[in-house]
């Protein structure tokens, strides 16, 4: 009966070695795996009894606290998770059934820990970060805070005195001491390590009653508020609730935050902690989900591209986040999660889901300003439709997003019919995979995913943005100069002046409706103006397979060489490159079931590179991706003009297949000083044109010469449709 | 209320492009959608819903029956697809409701086409192919009638006698003409081409009462069982239902054979069809669905790899098994399916399993013969678990299986936790993908896709097998000496002794179970004896991102070399290369949620090459996949020895992960004249061995001498565990 247990649980060789490395492990008493919580919550049932399985399978292993020795990935890391993860499973599951034996399991763990944690030092695999005790980073132990300081709140009132004493002074209190003072440096920052930092020691002060570790935790070890948890909460969160670092790391912070908050409300509620800066936690939580397609997370920065809405830091968000605010929407996220966090919070949304309360989530366009004062730029969404086939354009106009921030200025993602068909690489990581250097963030994440030419935007003169320098990008950010959503016509525009000398980025994009097709036109209208002649290079980060070239380029079929030397290009292999001639400058792919064109309009001398990732690359730590490239060399103002769409459709269970193949049939552009305008003209006749302007206001009135033909239009962007159809 | 319907069922271009190649579109009357079939028969229920509003939606739309033009994927020919679709539902539909509204439209239709008919040449898109009448090869032109004749059978006895003799002689008849007559080298085949003609021309003679079309749809244009449906029957399927062409043409060819053979049991009950040899019908149905992994057909030979078990082929060959046999596991096929043919068979089907009636199909270990004495090889399918995650090797020891064939004797593959480990590239072709080729094979299919080093196979001197003449392939095929399959040991051993002059290769494939480890263990022993030296490779093609490489290799960073010129070299970029001493020989890699390592035994001067497809492509036809070579020159007797283990969990959710890296310490092989024998052993100390003797009968003893210890054991193979673990 205990072997399918110990397999689950652990893989077979990591109990030896743990032996060989722990402090003797004690045989817990192990519970009775009695019916839990048969109250028609059917999916707070299961996270009780996923909770108690686990923990059963823990106490039937022994408890194991091993002295820490691996990094990331390794199995005292991996073990001192599954402690954590159970100490706080244990806590829940006595809250729930009052059998002491939770009571025995936390008890023993805790004094486990209790024995070790003073004699140990600086972890033995700290590497670059801030290391910790347990665990080779900092960030590591203070998550083991997070959770276990939970854990031992449900239970610490029914251990003994001796015990508790031992678990309060030896445990907790050094832990928090390692924290506030050899950690300060972590502790004091204004960033999501520190929040979580400041979340376990504030929870540590509210259970032993010791109002200073409280302070600390909220206005920072030297109690002024210069750091702390509510300044991180004042900074870190746009008044959009947009987090400085990007989506997947607004991800990561959200579970201290909302943790934390819910512990300060319960203890403090004068504090009205959920309403500060007009309840931008509220906000951060509904936008973090707005922040996703197909239920993924929009992978800027340095971000895992397979990171999703389920994942335990959301379970906690959505239940405390719904606790908060009883907006029904967020139980549909809960739904679709299938999962709910492990808490009174999660019972809440649980009954509520099983009561039929949820309704749909509204995936829609917004803009999102980024900054603690909502003034460094912004993220756009442009939607048409839901988040399983709809498409979507994100336009990402932030600022850099601290350490974990890319060189990608004005970037752009697009995705439709559930798939992304303009990339973002993310983070060059494996995570927790021991053999990517234990699962850190690899040499290439700097070399290439952060470096411009890995994104879709302007590289200058083969150099990235602030030359790779990320202080200096710390010091600018964009303007978001226009946004506006609506049914048929959806654009952002944005501006950055200082990511090289003397040039000026502004980009439109925008999801155009055109009479006749399917879906919404992609469109890219990305101006240089610029002091002095420079090389521009502008790529597209696709996803697919081509299927059709507009025209012959010259093709590297048996010797790729490699685009360049520095700041990513050393990572480029080219697979063809040449000259298209207008007509003949489109890319034409396959993404799953449907296919995308990329058409754009080639400025005299411009040269087109297709290419993939994957070169100087000797561990295999890249993955090989394709990508298109324009080029243009000794150019000063040039506008980049290009339209990215969505068609067709391919089943391969019925065989049928239609539209594989681009619908329309020309475009063409034409600028003024200040106006610059693009020209799409389908197969069918129809013709649309997109018009933007970047001076005046929302009633300023424009004109342009376009294809022959005066457009004529009000504020800073406008669709415009000069014939349905052909005549 | 219309412009749903047209632009789900035709992109807007189409009708206009329609508009100027048919006949003039009449508006056909258009059928009420009322409500159909509320039988509880649930899946039935939604094809009947699915047939009758694309039903309308064409009627909606008129009928169009466009000039013959454009080749696969193209206009017209994909209208023409659709217009047999559409006779085949209305037929169905006007069995199930009596609404005359179904006969008006495939009246009007099928007048269209007798319009049309006697007026059409060949295709003039035709291509090195037979070609057809209204698509560009026969083939469709067969099709087409097998589900238009079915449509017409339907109705015909409610259409007014001038319009069906019309019909009958300038379309029916006249069609039957063309595929007997102008296409008797098709018809004449014994090949899955001929089995649609013979199956189309056999229905429609039971249809017009013409008994001498019968007869030579049965016996061939000659009448004499030289050729037809009775003797395709005979010779293209083995004994145990495998069709020669493999997995992906069984499917396609079962529909011809299950809907003709359903009429002959209807019209000539005494003939018992489904009896006939065995009832190799009904096994051929069951046995094509073994042959699948995770519900897709295994890709070899020709076959598209995201070809699954969701294909109208297979729903019709699941509802008449089911009619034929009441076999209650092909119910359970249906519900996973989740879609039954629109007929009276599916109908029956849908019923059942409605009521319950639906048992788990059990995929298992097995060996089908190939050869329609079952004397050409076999495929051996070795299976632990399930299909969903379970492991499943195959070991392809068949014959060369006709045009479709790749020159890949004794190639195997191997799939775990849902996904394909070692792979097959199956055909370079985007199906009905007008920008490849029209949809059409690929150049890429010749010159990558059939040619050995594209297999999991041993090349000699740079040349495919046969040196890559399907002729002389049709000559000889594998000799299957062994197969077993139990719980802890699943084992084919294969021999090939004419692909090359003066070479056999026997090749032992086997699972294992190794103490200790949660999953079987692959494992490869590849002898050669060779009368002269040769050089050697041996490519694995895997699926995943390499996480790590044993040893160092001289990495091909900033040029990657060709690895040759002809017989598919021309196409693979080298990444790596070098030689690396026992303990290091091993690579793993990533695939999904798991890790697969493989680990072989490199013999004296041995190189191991890492590579990837994907070069001398300058139309980007190829996927772009990796491979690992094994390099051995000057060598005669050789035994290529590797283990794949497949181990660890990866998951993004929960971010724990474990056993990434190999749980194997090293391996190691010993032979003796007819006997070759591995040792694995595992990180724990686990020591398990593989023994096969390629001479003797099953109690036979065999003893060879391993790692300084004497084995024994009686017949072709066996598994020896020497030790648990470490002592």
């Amino acid at each position: 009966m205990i072997r399918p247990f110990r397999v689950a649980a652990l893989p077979i060789v990591m109990p030896i070695a743990l032996l060989l490395l722990s402090a003797t492990p004690s045989v817990a008493a192990v519970c009775t795996p009695h019916v839990l919580a048969p109250g028609g919550a059917v999916l707070f049932d299961a996270e009780a009894t996923r909770a108690r399985d686990s923990v059963i399978a823990m106490q039937r292993s022994g408890i194991h606290v091993p002295v820490p020795r691996d990094p990331g990935g390794g199995a005292t890391h991996e073990q001192h998770r599954r402690n954590y993860r159970a100490l706080y499973e244990a806590g829940e599951l006595y809250r729930l059934t009052k059998d002491r034996c939770y009571v025995q399991f936390i008890r023993d763990m805790l004094v486990a820990y209790a024995d070790l944690y003073p004699r140990l030092g600086p972890h033995p695999a700290r590497a670059n970060q801030q290391y910790g005790r347990l665990f080779w980073q900092n960030l590591n132990d203070a998550v083991w805070l997070v959770n276990a300081v939970q854990g031992y709140a449900a239970v610490r009132d029914a251990i003994a005195p001796a015990d508790r004493r031992h678990i309060d002074e030896d445990l907790f209190r050094n832990y928090a001491r390692f924290m506030t003072v050899e950690s300060v440096a972590t502790f004091d920052r204004i960033h999501n390590h520190a929040t979580w930092a400041t979340a376990g020691v504030g929870m540590t002060g509210y259970l032993l009653g010791d109002a200073d570790l409280v302070e600390q935790a909220l206005l920072g070890s030297r109690k002024d508020g210069s750091a702390g948890f509510l300044r991180q909460l004042d900074e870190l969160f746009s008044p959009d609730g947009y987090y400085a670092e990007g989506p997947y790391y607004q991800r990561y912070a959200l579970q201290p935050f909302v943790v934390f908050a819910e512990a300060i409300a319960r203890h403090d509620p004068s504090r009205r902690i959920f309403a500060r800066r007009d309840g931008v936690l509220l906000k951060a939580i509904r936008n973090a989900i707005q922040l996703t397609y197909a239920g993924r997370l929009f992978p800027f920065n340095d971000a895992m591209p397979d990171k999703s809405l389920n994942t335990e830091e959301l379970y906690q968000a959505v239940a405390i986040g719904y606790a908060q605010s009883h907006d029904p929407a967020l139980l549909s996220i809960a739904e679709r999660q299938g999962r709910v966090a492990f808490s009174a919070a999660g019972r809440e949304v649980a009954r509520d889901v099983a009561a039929g309360r949820a309704r749909p989530f509204a995936f829609t366009s917004l803009l999102l300003r980024d900054g603690a004062r909502g003034d460094l730029g912004a993220v756009a969404v442009l939607r048409d439709g839901d988040d399983a086939r709809g498409m979507a354009l994100v336009a990402k106009n932030t600022s850099q997003g601290m350490g974990h921030g890319h060189f990608d200025k004005l970037n752009w993602l697009l995705y439709d019919q559930g798939a992304a068909l303009v990339t973002d690489y993310g983070a060059a990581r494996f995570l927790n995979i021991e053999a990517k250097d234990g699962g850190r963030y690899l040499p290439e994440n700097e070399t290439w995913a952060k470096q411009s030419i890995a994104h879709n935007v302007l590289v200058v003169d083969g150099r990235s943005h602030f030359d790779g320098d990320a202080d200096r990008a710390e010091q600018s950010a964009p303007t978001q100069l226009h946004f506006a959503a609506s049914d048929r016509f959806s654009v952002s525009i944005g501006r950055m002046v200082n990511a090289y000398p003397g040039l000026t980025m502004t980009r439109t994009l925008a999801l155009v409706s055109v009479p006749g097709l399917e879906r919404p036109v992609a469109v890219d209208l990305l101006r240089a103006n610029a002091e002095a002649a420079h090389r521009y290079d502008l790529p597209l980060h696709f996803n697919g397979h081509i299927t059709r070239v507009g025209g012959p380029l010259d093709s590297k079929v048996v010797a790729r060489p490699v685009l360049g030397e520095t700041h990513g290009y050393q990572h480029i292999w080219v697979d063809a490159e040449g000259a298209l001639p207008r007509e003949q400058a489109y890319l034409t792919w396959m993404t799953g079931d449907h296919f995308a064109t990329w058409r754009w309009l080639p400025q005299p001398g411009a040269r087109v590179i297709l290419a993939e990732s994957g070169a100087n690359d000797p561990r295999f730590n890249l993955r090989r991706e394709p990508l298109l490239l324009q080029r243009i060399d000794g150019a000063r103002d040039t506008l980049f003009a290009g339209v990215l769409e969505s068609h067709g459709h391919y089943d391969s269970e019925t065989e049928l297949t239609r539209a594989t193949d681009s619908q329309i049939r020309a475009i063409e552009s034409a600028s003024a000083p200040g106006l610059d305008a693009l020209l799409i003209e389908t197969l069918q006749g129809a013709r649309v044109a997109v018009a933007v302007a970047y001076d005046g206001g929302a009633d300023t009135l424009h004109a342009i010469t376009l294809a022959g033909q005066q457009l004529e239009w009000r504020g800073p962007a406008a669709r415009i449709v000069l014939a349905e159809k052909r005549p």
